[in-house]
């Protein structure tokens, strides 16, 4: 092997030599490019590796890479190793790191229409949000959102549909909810508030200690996939996985914008087109793994899968309808979006009611 | 091993360039090549820059003209300009075009177990197509299947669920299926016969006319967006949109094995992750764009969206289970392959049933 691996570096020291140098020896089609290199990093807001969430920047680092062909080096690093997990946004904007990988609702303090970038409580599911981003002109008000701040946000992923949660005790009506301490944040936190619960920011890493010390009543994370890794079955009985507050959590990709435009073109169009790739591998990993989870949930754990009652149900419906409002209200970039998210889901679910609704339904018959 | 070696000779290149050429004028994080241009040919099915269908391969072009900086050109030809739509398959395995644009379905003369890629008749939707084909096992099927014929095929894009199509006469029960002359290729083509109807093969631009004169009596295509512009609504009254026979129609990128083994590294990662990202803008197209379609044929056109009565589409049901257990038995490559197919359409179906599907039936409440 290793006079193999000894005539490889041969042949291509002698190929690199016969390349490289002297450009009046390249045949007419050839190139000769001096290119920069350029070395980035990335910081997170998940456990370095974390399932989905943290292995979708490390395989979007690999992407860029590869297909750079090492002209452009991204680094990953979790929550807590250069920045914490909720500062995401601002090491981007300050170019601390030149990206982020995170969710646009965790800024919601500074710009209160971040959170229609993750989800909205009854909104678009997965599809439907990727047809508004980058069809519906979702993508361009995004951008002119985190404009004042230097950042440029892509895509970066999307679970699907969220489950509902995590619970010490069943719930059997919407006065279960009153005083219950959940970890939900976003829009969702807004909603729960409404019925009288009482929300709780938490990051992932204290949601299991929170849980069995009884510091919370329930939690909401992702869903099997996620929840199973986390073993919030050791400390929660009651599973629901009926969706509403995050039918489609879209994550993103942050650029720095002033590092985004010292790349030259061909960098600037890997970054980019990675991050689609990567917004939609996302979604497949979930796609499969979520299954393989909830097979061992039930089968291994017991778990039993639970859906809210019809009124618990129409009641968070009803709730995030005025939280919504109220948003609207308040800030006018909010309302601005929310139109054309409105208007788009007003069309998309008329036809996924004749399209995936009705299909799904057929095949189970 | 393998990857040491490349490893190796990844290093070899980048020393080799350090020490080889004109170091002086460079910065020192600077990389001089030599870069070889390349300039691919892509053949598709589809009438040049048709709507979706026809845009993807353009739109594929473009991302990977920009991410390479020009080293690697691809041009697209619509069907006929170079080659007949269904004879895109051919072209690449014997190296006319280095790659292709169609749907795998088109080869099922050529491999029975070809139709698995495009769809199963009541089998996956367009997410959970992407979830078996990119952590389900599917790709690496479809790689060896396309193996022997030195092809290798990519995910290139998706329609989501297609509409069962156009008929001049209303369908009221099976009986109405009985001699009804309908374009309808694939598996979904063998059901109709199974049912006493006479599937015919046609390509997309011949359908207006022979649905005109009477040469057929109904069409299936694909969904509003594409079938408002074929103009149907003109030559046929009922539009059933209650999809069944393609759920989540996958099209597909093809690529000659050798041109893409005489690629660098970082160019047939740049074509992978382009195939990937148009896979996702496809169906982001048609998940925006169906809507509009669907709004214009009812608004402006007056067509009514309609689905088969329940015991046409259980007949339909019945028959595709039948087709598929006789593909099975008469091609063991099928029966492989749909054995992993089923397999996860099981579990996948369980949690889409409890995520996906009750989170459509919530947000309607």
């Amino acid at each position: 092997m290793k006079k193999l691996v000894g005539k490889l570096i041969g042949l291509a020291f002698i190929s690199m030599l016969a390349v490289s140098c002297g450009g009046d020896k390249q045949s007419s089609g050839d190139v000769v490019k001096s290119q920069k290199t350029f070395k980035w990093k990335l910081v997170t807001s998940w456990p370095k590796n974390f399932p989905g969430l943290g292995t979708a920047p490390e395989n979007f680092a690999k992407l860029v890479n590869e297909m750079s062909g090492g002209r452009l080096t991204v680094k990953v690093y979790g929550a807590g190793e250069i920045v914490p997990g909720f500062e995401v946004f601002d090491a981007v904007s300050q170019g601390t790191a030149q990206m982020g990988h995170a969710a646009s609702y965790y800024w919601k303090g500074k710009m209160p229409a971040a959170p229609i970038f993750t989800a909205i409580p009854f909104g678009f599911n997965a599809q439907e949000t990727n047809g508004w981003l980058h069809y519906g002109g979702g993508i361009e008000m995004w951008r002119e959102l985190y404009k004042p701040f230097g950042v440029i946000p892509f895509a970066g992923g999307n679970t699907g549909v969220q489950a509902a949660g995590w619970f010490k005790k069943e719930i059997n009506s919407v006065a279960d909810l009153q005083g219950l301490k959940i970890r939900i944040p976003g829009l969702g936190g807004e909603v729960m508030k409404k019925l009288g619960a009482v929300p709780v920011a938490l990051t992932g890493g204290e949601l299991f200690t929170s849980l069995q010390s009884g510091a919370i009543d329930a939690t909401e994370w992702v869903g099997p996939y996620n929840d199973l890794a986390f073993g919030f079955h050791k400390v929660a009985e009651h599973y629901y996985t009926s969706g509403w507050h995050e039918p489609g959590a879209m994550l993103e990709f942050t650029v720095n914008e002033k590092a985004y435009n010292e790349l030259p073109k061909d960098l600037q169009k890997i970054v980019e087109v990675a991050t689609r790739a990567i917004n939609q591998d996302m979604l497949d990993e979930y796609t499969a793994r979520n299954n393989n989870a909830m097979e061992t949930l039930k089968n291994k754990h017991g778990v039993v899968f639970k859906s809210f009652p019809n009124d618990v149900m129409a009641a968070l419906k009803q709730a995030s309808n005025e939280v919504i409002a109220e948003q609207e209200a308040s800030d006018e970039t909010f309302a601005k979006i929310m139109k054309s998210y409105r208007q788009f889901q007003l069309q998309v679910s008329e036809y996924h009611n004749l399209s995936e609704v009705e299909y799904y339904k057929n095949r189970e018959q």
